[in-house]
């Protein structure tokens, strides 16, 4: 007997009947004698749907009510869920994430979870019941509901998984497993039977959609196995995302193409180039609540240097604003921005241990004449910054060049 | 300076751009300096939506996931509202019942007021805000949400009005006040200026559809002034709801003409004329949470009597299966059974007064030829079953009858 929770996404719950899918498959782990806590993200569209809504009456919507709004969402699944359940003879009983309770900071929109009360859990999983919460929310100290931004329902699962210390966390989804990169740009693309926590995280937050970020951060801090499945095959063992690399194991140098169509990149050119510029350059993007991306600062002559960094395409003009209020400031010369460009990168923890892979790398796209904006280096990717045009490109070649086809 | 509760029903938020002219006209209160909280139901149709879906996945929806799933429609509106006031400059925050808190029984679905906790909302009213309240909802001591059934807002509204000690809880809605019968069926129905809190009562409860029953019952106990709008003109007083009838007026006899098409009624024959036969009859009808509305139960014969009542249509069948089990216990003869009726009632302070009512109204409707199934009668109203085709008549009858019409 095993504490299993599944997350389930909006596509996995977008009508009536696939809401009953998800239920039989509920049922089946509940026959087997596993414990089940259930996430379930808003059904696909109805998020939008509200924010359109909201938009309608304010252009800029007050983050506190579009929290309120947008977290009914999934309190409507969570109730459709435990009907279906019940319809079938399961006990179930639904949680919003105030009820549970996930108690977050007061950060609207973005709000990060703080703790998670596992005992109205506990006391339910304990009598035979299957525990349905809503994702992609919480409540804050004051009882305003929060909500985790985009993709939260992930982090939600992640979260409870951890709380209730759950033998695994199964996220499905509408793939089966991550791949290699994108099978919609390749199609040669593999599934992967095992990832590493690591190498999962730079997929993810360099735009492989099958995970949000912060969830994998989540799991790979409080150790959650996490399994990601697809919810509409019944066969299939999804790709496991492991703690530590298999040191039986062939390592591949490199285990996929990440790629992100969805940045803008910023520069400011002639910054005095002394102590403390990064960070009344990102501070004022932080306070805006802007996630960074990349940074780059290359070594300055003539007493200036030049400052990048990418932002998501959506912050792009609110970040652009906040500098040229810096640049003044700091007495920089010129702010600089391009919102055409994407992020093609290359993630392998077996990169550690084979050089070349870099100049590998470049040379690939060298070769198709792929001219390279910005380049920047973890331990285990490497990530180039592109016009947006070649990304289709750039990602065929280099998934092909690190033998990922095969 | 006054503080008051403004109620607004599902079609007075129908949309966005009514949402903008209920914060208009939120607006123009606050700018007078009145302190404003607002209760507002869910966008029209929202409600019976959610419903449809949850009986999409199970025929006879769980209770506490149905109150789960429809307390969003009202999630949603109290956010909007929120919003287009803080779009026009008025600073507002939303509350759902939970937030308040209202405090209510675990009834679900048809959910009792126990007690309201006034103290988020007076602090924001003295900050200046205006405050944005769910109706339709609250939570129990388990912190389960709770619906209050169909109709709720308006209760919710005078329940919180009561709590803040309001000087006026206006229930805004699509007609300009409470009319001497329904203008669909009596083009000539006139708008009362006033109404006593008794005679709203047996309006509202005999279908009148202005004001749900509870929040009259709710307003007469906590003696909250009670206004009656529209939402759609700027002009116009409504109707006062009044504690006490003016002696300084000529009182007309009747005040107005209620019906009811939504009955249907149900006949327990041959009941052993004993005591304690009409608890064992209701107290399981009660039990199933069923309203009973006219209860008859004439002198007996032969050791014998016959014991009849009203219900909701709707409620019809689930009823007589319950009787149907009750008939063995007692030893009854039979049920009979009939849910084409209609109930339509002559209600006015007036008649304390003035002997004679009843048998004007019996020969105005044996003039028309019809007949008269069942007649009940309180100190201010008579109320007649009849078949309900002839309700359109009747109605029209006793309106000219007691010269409503002038």
């Amino acid at each position: 007997m095993a504490l299993i929770v599944q997350k389930y996404g909006g596509t996995s719950v977008g009508n009536p009947e696939r809401i009953k899918n998800v239920a039989k498959r509920v049922a089946k782990f509940h026959a087997q004698g596993h414990q089940v806590v259930v996430v379930v993200s808003a059904m696909s569209g109805e998020t939008n749907k509200l924010i359109a809504l909201a938009k309608e009456i304010q252009a800029n919507p007050d983050p506190r009510e579009l929290d309120q709004i947008c977290s009914t969402g999934e309190q409507v699944t969570i109730g459709l869920l435990s009907m279906a359940l019940k319809a079938i003879g399961v006990p179930a009983r639904s949680y919003t994430g105030g009820q549970v309770k996930v108690l977050t900071d007061s950060t609207f929109t973005k709000a990060r979870i703080l703790s998670i009360d596992e005992s109205n859990m506990r006391a339910d999983l304990d009598a035979g019941k299957v525990v349905v919460v809503a994702g992609f929310q919480g409540v804050d100290a004051n009882g305003n509901i929060t909500t985790l931004g985009r993709g939260g329902s992930d982090t939600s699962g992640v979260a409870l998984a951890a709380a209730l210390k759950a033998d695994e966390c199964q996220i499905y989804t509408d793939v089966d497993g991550v791949y290699t990169t994108d099978p919609r740009v390749v199609p040669e693309a593999k599934k992967l039977d095992t990832i590493t926590f690591e190498e999962m995280l730079e997929m993810a937050s360099l735009g492989s959609k099958v995970l949000q970020i912060r969830s994998v951060e989540f799991a790979g801090k409080y150790k959650v196995k996490l399994r990601v499945l697809s919810s509409f095959q019944d066969e299939g063992e999804g790709t496991l995302i492991t703690v530590e690399e298999d040191k039986n194991m062939e390592q591949p140098i490199i285990s996929g193409i990440a790629f992100n169509r969805d940045e803008a990149k910023l520069t400011m050119l002639g910054v005095p180039d002394t102590p403390g510029i990064a960070y009344q350059i990102l501070g004022a993007i932080a306070d805006a609540n802007i996630d960074v991306d990349m940074i780059i600062q290359n070594v300055g002559h003539d007493g200036t240097t030049d400052f990048s960094f990418t932002v998501n395409r959506g912050d792009f003009a609110k970040a652009q604003a906040i500098l040229e209020t810096v640049k003044a400031t700091l007495g920089a010369r010129e702010i600089t921005g391009d919102n055409k460009i994407c992020k093609v990168s290359a993630v392998g923890v077996g990169m550690r241990s084979h050089p070349g892979v870099a100049s590998k790398m470049f040379k690939a796209l060298a070769d198709e004449g792929i001219n390279i904006q910005m380049i920047s280096t973890s331990e285990i990717k490497i990530s180039v910054v592109l016009d947006e045009k070649y990304l289709e490109l750039a990602v065929r070649v280099l998934h092909r060049t690190f033998g990922l086809d095969q």
